[in-house]
């Protein structure tokens, strides 16, 4: 089950990034399940991982490549985390990146490669099954398209996730390509279940890395699924410097300010293309905490709401239980909360005004409002000038049974 | 569904408290939906509420009266909250105080009855309905027993929830009785959602006030159903004095510590019960976090497992995919986790040693402990000599039918 159309984008090349796709077999049979992307000489790679303390053993070992050397492949696996793997996990990890190396004429070093993987956790990695398959991705290389590449990174996702932008300024164009993947254990802390963007800009890479944390932290970081985060959570973003401009290096530019617009626009898609794909989801839903004091209220309140089951199994019903709603406001940590200041709408309908039930409130409205797929929570606060939003899914039948009936 | 046996004790009458229980059509024809505690003169009275800002109607009229002054009366209606009701709200439960006042003929003031509701959130309590039968509840006072009022303060709760203890010193025999209700919105912070707890014995009340608070906190906050804290919760302890016993200042005394002893016992019973009634509740899960560095941090791993939809569903499933519980881990606000040092059972079986899967583990023995009905999830985190406990259920198809199929 899925939100929305699913529709996959035309996803066009993106000059400087090469994408390999191929069959590894690593859970199943007879899927992608195996990805390469090789990146062109000088080209700015940045990235943001997982807090989460349990994080995988490819992702300490794509951490410690990223900040030592410059970063020419990224290598995915679907099927299995190498997660809570321990020392062998960590020795797969580091074999993926040996592998390439050594599958490459260029006199690339495993240093260069970054390792990622996605799936269960807790399982030992097949890696003589990834490292015969790597000869065939890396032969696959020019010819895979952005498409195979988010099939095969997809565990329990019911379709691929894919975004692009085409912009222009002074008469050149650029492009900005990314995949995503992810349906449950989705609350991101610092990036998602996988995200990966490319752009033939040329941008210097500190200031890539630095514009990547910040709208990471308003795209990515802004959706939950079932608040639970990953051990594996990752982003890259690639900027080739194929499309020749004057490398940008900070915001102070128009060009900056551009690229990060269009970024933060494509890295919003993408995360929630995430969440419309959430395990067991039948409803979009935004949650907007406006008019708070400070962010760390807002969001206490926005992911409080987003998390609460009785919330969420409310929507899935299309049942108006506004009085769910409320409960949460008042439960969430937020200082002297003055409740008879507290207004909460529903797509538009106010439901609280001034802290109990609006006057002009009927059920039949709130029905109406709560049968829409999309659904708009708006809870205003009073109280300051801080505004933020969170996006997630209700909490269907289907997620039970997703994570009840299989090991995923 | 609920987990273990159902059988309600046979809870004997205490000496000074007289129940009396009657049909008011509150929200359905035909059960028991009001219950008022008569209690003598002279008794000690003690009471926890709800930190919810949104606290309801009742729970602000019975805070006030409780500090004012000697509570003579207890009156619970079910079927509707009084929450989220506005200055409307604030009068009705007034009114249940003043009617009761009204109605008795001992001189009784309306600042001596604690009124408490229970039911949906933001509906108009249907006052008149409960001034009518009032009448009738008070006529039969002394003829209810504990079993008619358990049931009494019932909503979506499958059975009734009572406790009792008995236990003697210098060869008199003291009694302690409580009943509790609640099956979902169940994270109580500072008390459950309604306990109604009494005893014979003679206790000062400024102590008999914080035995019943740090009671609670090992007691009703150490247990969680979805996470939502409830607009109602309150806990009532009443010490009737009626034993004869010296009356208790503190815990410098033999009797004293004994007394808290069994209190806590009878808490953690009624609270237990709680989980094991929790909606759609096939499995009743013990949470402990051993060896932490201090509280905090222990209560933080130990309520997001226990609030982790991935868990509760593993759990739900009888699926050892204990890869949930590590990510879990890995993701609570823990400053500088050393993973390498965590250990995690289920049932006593070892399932991770030093921050990976336990040689010894197979998924054989995993299942073995999860196709138990009570679940033990034990996390040790070598980092100090702090340790916590928390209770929960899982989270079953059932759970997603109660909250999506019925407005409760």
């Amino acid at each position: 089950m899925a939100v929305g159309e699913s529709k996959f984008p035309d996803i066009p090349h993106i000059d400087g990034v090469r994408i390999g796709v191929a069959k590894a077999d690593i859970k199943y049979e007879n899927r992608k399940d195996l990805v390469v992307f090789e990146i062109c000489e000088g080209a700015s790679v940045a990235g943001v991982f997982t807090k989460n303390a349990f994080c995988a053993a490819p992702v300490v070992v794509a951490k410690e490549n990223l900040s030592k050397a410059e970063t020419r492949f990224l290598i995915i696996n679907t099927g299995n985390a190498n997660a809570g793997t321990g020392e062998e996990g960590m020795l797969s990890a580091q074999r993926m990146c040996d592998e390439i190396a050594a599958s490459v004429s260029s006199g690339i070093i495993a240093g260069q490669v970054l390792p990622f993987s996605t799936g269960v956790i807790g399982e030992t990695l097949p890696i003589d099954k990834i490292a015969a398959a790597i000869p065939k991705t890396l032969n696959s290389l020019g010819s895979s398209t952005w498409l195979d590449a988010a099939e095969g990174i997809m565990t329990t996702d019911t379709r691929p996730k894919g975004a692009y932008r085409k912009f222009s300024y002074n008469n050149q164009t650029y492009s900005l390509a990314g995949i995503s993947k992810g349906a449950g254990m989705i609350r991101p802390n610092m990036a998602t279940m996988l995200g990966f963007i490319a752009t033939d800009m040329n941008v210097e890479k500190s200031f890539l890395q630095n514009v990547l944390c910040d709208i990471t932290d308003k795209s990515f970081n802004r959706i939950t699924i079932d608040s639970d985060t990953s051990t594996n959570d990752s982003c890259v973003l690639i900027a080739t410097g194929k499309a020749g401009n004057i490398e940008i290096t900070s915001d102070d530019s128009e060009l900056g300010r551009l690229f990060i617009t269009e970024l933060t626009l494509l890295m919003q898609e993408l995360a929630q293309a995430i969440v419309k794909d959430g395990e067991g989801a039948t409803k979009f839903v935004e949650v907007a905490v406006l008019a708070a004091e400070n962010q760390k209220e807002a969001l206490n309140i926005a992911f409080d709401i987003a998390h609460s089951p009785l919330v969420k199994t409310a929507i899935f019903a299309s049942d108006p239980n506004w009085g769910r709603i409320l409960a949460v406001v008042g439960r969430s940590d937020v200082d002297n909360l003055d409740v008879s200041k507290v207004q909460i709408f529903i797509n538009d309908i106010q439901v609280v005004h001034n802290g109990a039930r609006a006057k002009a409130y009927t059920e039949e409205l709130g029905q109406q409002a709560m049968s829409e797929e999309v659904i708009r929570l708006r809870v205003e606060l009073g109280r300051g000038d801080i505004n933020e939003r969170v996006w997630t899914t209700d909490l269907s039948h289907d997620y039970v049974s997703i994570n009840a009936d299989y090991r995923s």
